[in-house]
């Protein structure tokens, strides 16, 4: 089976491919192939099968065809323009996010064979704020821009589903945490700046208070839920495709005492006021019941300690070097 | 200012028309001018002002730009492929209900004062069936392309809202009962003919059980609402901006023995299973909680002989002419 990671360049796309490329096989099928799709050039994995990767956007039919060749069993549509670029720049938000996602909807649908189609939708879909608790029922209001196009994905793929076109899952990720590498333009950036920055010996920003809560789940986790999405039986699933994994609720207080109890330097963290950011975040709920998600099988994400112990494990050294080739 | 009726042509667009023509003013404001756009010619009312007729689709943006001219302050966007046609034709409901949508918000944030823009919306983007309750605060769970079509065109209209690009309203209308002229592709058109064709001598279809439930409201009722949404203070409305107008739930039963009232003949209408009609509306609920609609002023609906008695009074001798002329 032929399986493609659109946003193959991110950082959850990477290390998804790199899962995948030594595990060799997905959704209990082996993987003959694998195309890693996203605007910036993507880095292959080591693996024992062919990788190609194309550099380009979402905006063209004829190249999501060629990224989903015949016999691709898997789709993997983790390309967006994240929340604060979206809500800073509304055009583009709307043509990668909504446009970019009907056209890779039509490009899968054209296949002969309906792929499994995993999507990625987020948290920021809600509001509410800190006293909201979300359940599977719970309405989606969004107070940004990047939430209500993620939604309009969720539809999509939702009624591309029930029209037989695609076999789609929709996974409202938690903010992840710790992304490695630099910070980027999601808004919810600090939450891994503040503990990735200290043990490269930088300092990071907060831009919220210490009790204000975030729902999370380390890059770990999530690449667990993207797979495990990708082999789920959706007879379970019923008509409404979108699923809240169980990620875990914390504040930024409780992070940073769990930087401590890791060996990090609480002094590189400054608490810095950003409107723009603190607009984007505060009405983001942090409570969650996800009681669907536990019963269709997705692991639970473990607490703090192993946030912070996946970071140091699995991304510290590289996000070292990063930094020290200076580019 | 100028108004502007996107599906003018259709039957509540042209009876808004006419309602605004025939009051001279709307919102507190009095009308200079109004455009009519529908891909069908519409007919412009008698008006003491002068009305465009532009007969057009929703994918033109300077199309659409003309027929909103600076000093537009209220759109009412009705044009839509509707719910039997969407589920038939997947492509072509796509194209106009959320590409032309995205038009219509593109066109009117062009404007230089935001123009309040009216969006109908549908009880179709719920499912649930005849048990579930909807309250203001239900997830909406689709179960045809036309409700998930008009969802994202809510969540696009929220968005454009919050941006401060347009100063929007989204109605989810319920079936309107009776629609004047011959049936149409709406799913719910059965609903219409039961109460209508009786009274032409005419035969309709009942293709569901007497004890199956609508939520229902009358084209006055709705005309009613749209002009309350034209003028509401939507500082009361908060991030939300849709709103479930009081209609009211009937069986068909209830409706066939509202129509015998009414000095109907019930002989006329004949039970006849449609599955493909059947799949689509069986999913709709009909029990309503509308309170946030009330409070923010939308009149209830009357009870089932007002709609009859307003297709009677209204649009019997209409309806008989069309069907004389054989047109």
């Amino acid at each position: 089976m032929h399986v493609t990671i659109l946003g193959g360049a991110g950082f959850l796309g990477r290390k998804l491919a790199e899962r995948i490329a030594a595990e060799g096989n997905l959704a209990g099928r082996a993987i003959s192939a694998m195309t890693l799709l996203d605007q910036v050039r993507a880095t292959p994995p080591r693996a024992a099968f062919p990788v190609t990767v194309i550099e380009a956007g979402l905006d063209n039919f004829e190249t999501l065809r060629t990224a989903m060749p015949e016999g691709t069993g898997v789709v993997f549509h983790l390309a967006a323009v994240v929340s604060a670029q979206a809500e800073a720049d509304f055009h583009l938000g709307m043509r990668v996010n909504i446009e970019g996602t009907r056209n890779v909807l039509a490009a899968a649908a054209a296949l002969k064979a309906p792929p499994r189609l995993v999507f990625t939708s987020s948290v920021a879909t809600y509001s509410g704020g800190q006293d909201a608790v979300i359940t599977d029922a719970t309405r989606q209001v969004p107070a940004n821009s990047y939430g209500a196009q993620k939604i309009i994905g969720e539809l999509m793929v939702h009624d591309h589903t029930r029209k037989g076109f695609v076999d789609g899952i929709s996974l409202r990720l938690p903010t992840i945490v710790v992304r490695p590498g630099r910070p980027n333009r999601a808004a919810s950036s600090f939450a891994s700046s503040i503990l990735r920055e200290p043990f490269l010996g930088e300092e990071a920003a907060l831009p919220v208070p210490e009790d204000f809560a975030l729902f999370i789940a380390s890059p770990r986790s999530a690449v667990g839920w993207l797979l495990h999405a990708a082999g789920l039986a959706t007879g379970a699933v019923g008509l409404d495709r979108s699923i809240n994994p169980p990620g875990i609720r914390a504040t930024t207080g409780e992070m940073l005492a769990a930087l401590v109890a890791a060996g990090g330097d609480r002094g590189r963290v400054k608490r810095v006021d950003d409107k723009e950011i603190f607009d984007v975040v505060s009405p983001w709920p942090a409570k969650f019941d996800t009681a669907r998600a536990r019963a269709l099988g997705f692991a639970p994400q473990p607490p703090l300690n192993e946030i912070i112990g996946a970071f140091l494990e699995d991304d510290l050294a590289a996000t070292r070097a990063l930094r020290t080739a200076g580019s």
